[in-house]
């Protein structure tokens, strides 16, 4: 790259770190990248830094010595989740989203890349400090939001299916009973898409009693992986107590009561904001 | 926001437009962000461009006129794009990745999520002029690349699902031939999830004749829609001629060999490369 003006470096260096969460970059790679002294890139990530930190997109991290550098660690505080998290309860308190059952259609919001990074990033605050290996859901719907999730944490995605797909090769299979209708089901992932010991942090995009979870924690049991976390974006609170599969979760919204005849639904932000 | 100065202001504002691809800004809107001169912004946005397309992130766009403003459109030169395919062509011609039937096992490279971003670049810059309304894809291998596609455009994603989910309300199923094993299967969209006569790109992450395609193509026709797009990641170049459902689409990777005595296969880029 050729040598650039502050003014451009400024850019060019949000633009670099923006795109390399949770990636130690070494302020000689910066140095060389763009052919200035340690001690103007030191002076850039300050006003970096600074920005960053204002506006609430996350913390920079300097690690000072031989071997020190910069990572971006991006967060989101808070208030201003919360302020996010309102909106997204106001929406789903529709009554045209009630389906029979007393189901909530919330597809159309899991359909909204911006929406599904913000909670990502929420997420991404919430379980930054895990020491996470790998994140896992279960398919359809919970995909993109470990998507999300993972970009910020700069980690892969492994996707439990609920068949086994002979594209994947020999696979762990469990049986699971589902929460929502007691049904016993199957989930399986490949082998080889998970190593044996791996620190996992789970994602769903919503959680009843918590029977699928509970099922994909089976199967991590049988990858002898470590369960780091658990994050759901709405989870169900019409759930007896003696039902509740788990304990240890992360919710970011709370159904709280859906009535069938009048269509009025009740959406509380989740424990994450009880905290 | 307090006022700054202009090197705070050009790392707030790098990354205001990295985060709202495909999105009008108007300099009244930064002029009152920053409480600055709608000068300064300009001189600010001036520079802002020069890295943007000097670097190969994209395009700004800006306006002129009362009604203007910026717009940052994400884009992968071609150059840069072929680095990155052919390095995926090398990784996906590893022998172990050769499956009983001849399939070939990437879901590991699905699970990446900045690979994923960089191939949903690559989609966002052959598919940035088709004034497309919502990206479709079919679960489950092919939702990441949906999605990341999707941030870069600014566009929802609507996910068609291989069986008919009672959350969803009610839908429309169609029956189609999955050119790979000959079985008539059943893909079912939700009536909400997408309203009529959109423009819609089609992302999936392997197609072989593209009976799977061609079942979303149904389906949309179902809701009066428009196939404004279909991008696939990877094709399978192992079709008759007189076997290929569909001609116009866009890859980024082909495979054209895979031997299951010896495992060896082999991965070209794709026909974007070609044009």
């Amino acid at each position: 790259m050729r040598k650039l003006k502050r003014s451009a470096r400024l850019v060019e260096m949000t633009q670099y770190l923006l795109a390399r969460p949770h990636t130690l970059v070494s302020l000689t790679a910066f140095a060389d990248r763009y052919q200035s002294a340690k001690s103007s890139i030191s002076e850039d990530l300050a006003i970096i830094k600074e920005v960053f930190e204002e506006e609430g997109l996350g913390e920079l991290h300097t690690l000072a010595g031989a071997a020190g550098g910069v990572k971006f660690l991006p967060k989101m505080d808070k208030t201003e989740a919360l302020g996010i998290i309102k909106g997204i309860c106001r929406e789903l308190e529709q009554p045209e989203r009630v389906l029979p059952g007393g189901y909530l259609y919330m597809t159309d919001m899991l359909g909204q890349p911006s929406l599904m990074n913000d909670v990502g990033r929420m997420f991404a605050t919430v379980f930054a400090d895990r020491q996470l290996d790998v994140i896992m859901t279960v398919e359809t719907k919970g995909i993109p939001l470990a998507y999300a999730t993972a970009t910020y944490l700069n980690l892969p995605v492994v996707i439990v299916r609920r068949d086994n797909k002979v594209t994947e090769g020999s696979a762990v299979s469990i049986n699971y009973v589902s929460g929502s209708n007691k049904r016993i089901q199957t989930m399986s992932l490949a082998r080889r898409a998970l190593r044996e010991r791996a620190r996992v942090l789970i994602i769903d995009d919503f959680m009843r009693a918590g029977g699928t979870i509970q099922g994909m924690m089976d199967l991590l049991y049988e990858f002898e992986a470590t369960v780091a976390g658990v994050g759901v974006f709405v989870e169900s609170g019409e759930v007896e107590m003696d039902e509740r599969l788990l304990e240890d979760y992360v919710s970011l919204a709370k159904l709280t009561a859906v009535d069938l005849k009048t269509k009025q639904t009740t959406v509380l932000p989740g424990n994450y904001f009880r905290s």
